[in-house]
Order: C-alpha cells, then sequence, then structure tokens
C-alpha cells in the first residue's frame, strides 16, 4: 500500500469555513476516484510550534493508484480551491507491507 | 480518534542505516505504549519538490492517549536519536470521527 501524507499550512484569508468546504470536498474524494482506498482530513488542535494547520493521509493500493488520483479531475477540482491560498505544503509518500 | 502525523527532513549525516534502524524503533512503539493504537511510519519515494524525507502517522482513541505517548519512555528513547538530526519537521493533529 502507499500512504500519501500532506500537511498545509494557507494564508489567512482562507477563513475556518473555506477551509470547512475544502475539507468536504476532501473528503468526499474517496466516492469520485476509485483508485482512493480511504481518506482522512482535519485541521491541527494542537497548534504546537511545529504545527501545521490541516492535514490529509490517503491510502492507495501502488503508485500507479496515487498517479491515478493524482491526474483525476476531482482532484484537481480541490488543487484549484487550495493552490491559491496555500502557504506551506510538506508531503512524504511511503509503502506499507499490506499485512499492516 | 485522533491521529497524529509528523514529516521530518534530517541532516545527510542520519544515513539511511541510522533512518532504517530509528524506523524499526518507531514500528515497535504500539508494542510498548498500549495508548498507541496504531502506527505506520516510512521514507518518501516520491521525492518532489514539496516531499519531506520521512513520515509517521499514530492513531489514539483520544487526546489523552496522545499526551500518553508524548510522555512515555519508549518515546523519548526514540526522540533521543531523531531530535538531535532533525533538519525540518511538520506536524498536525486531527480528529477523525470513529465511524471512518
Amino acid at each position: 500500500m502507499i500512504r500519501h501524507v500532506a500537511v498545509f499550512r494557507f494564508v489567512p484569508e482562507f477563513t475556518t469555513e473555506h477551509r470547512e468546504h475544502w475539507m468536504a470536498l476532501v473528503r468526499a474524494l474517496p466516492d469520485r476516484i476509485p483508485q482512493l482506498r480511504s481518506m482522512t482530513v482535519g485541521a491541527d488542535v494542537l497548534r504546537g510550534p511545529a504545527s501545521y494547520e490541516l492535514a490529509i493521509v490517503a491510502d492507495f493500493d501502488d503508485l500507479d493508484g496515487l498517479e491515478a488520483y493524482t491526474r483525476h479531475p476531482a482532484h484537481a477540482e480541490v488543487l484549484r480551491i487550495s493552490a491559491p491560498v496555500k502557504a506551506s505544503l510538506a508531503t512524504v509518500d511511503f509503502e506499507i507491507p499490506d499485512a499492516s
């Protein structure tokens, strides 16, 4: 399995209401992108010194599935909202043995 | 459920062998910390412009469980290795409805 992790900071103009709308779109992606096995998304609750503001964790069978997600029009819709307001992004894509 | 996400960049002196050893310690934490419901850790395979190098995703029943993990001696052992070689860290701690 491939796990895609992304953490974001956004500009302040991207309000709580905007963020909730964006997260709802992200949560709906598994219904629209068959290669997306599962998706979690949420806003940080700890606000520590290293904390970013939002995270997504998306799971795929393999790298082909991740690439299909990246190229999917439903993913592009989500990106059209977040890309202009993104202040920082850090990602890691890593393999998980299927037994875990 | 609370999901703790952390992505790391390390100094180059923290070699592949060191990283594998460190990840093995992290993978063993659920056997040592009862509040840690599940843990995945891995090295980035995409190496894109926003890619960090390693990620962990750890799940807890609640914030009390996350705090118990943070204070646990087994977690301190892992931190003693990674803290001196950490170049960048970004975290997000977010709630997931238990149905998901």
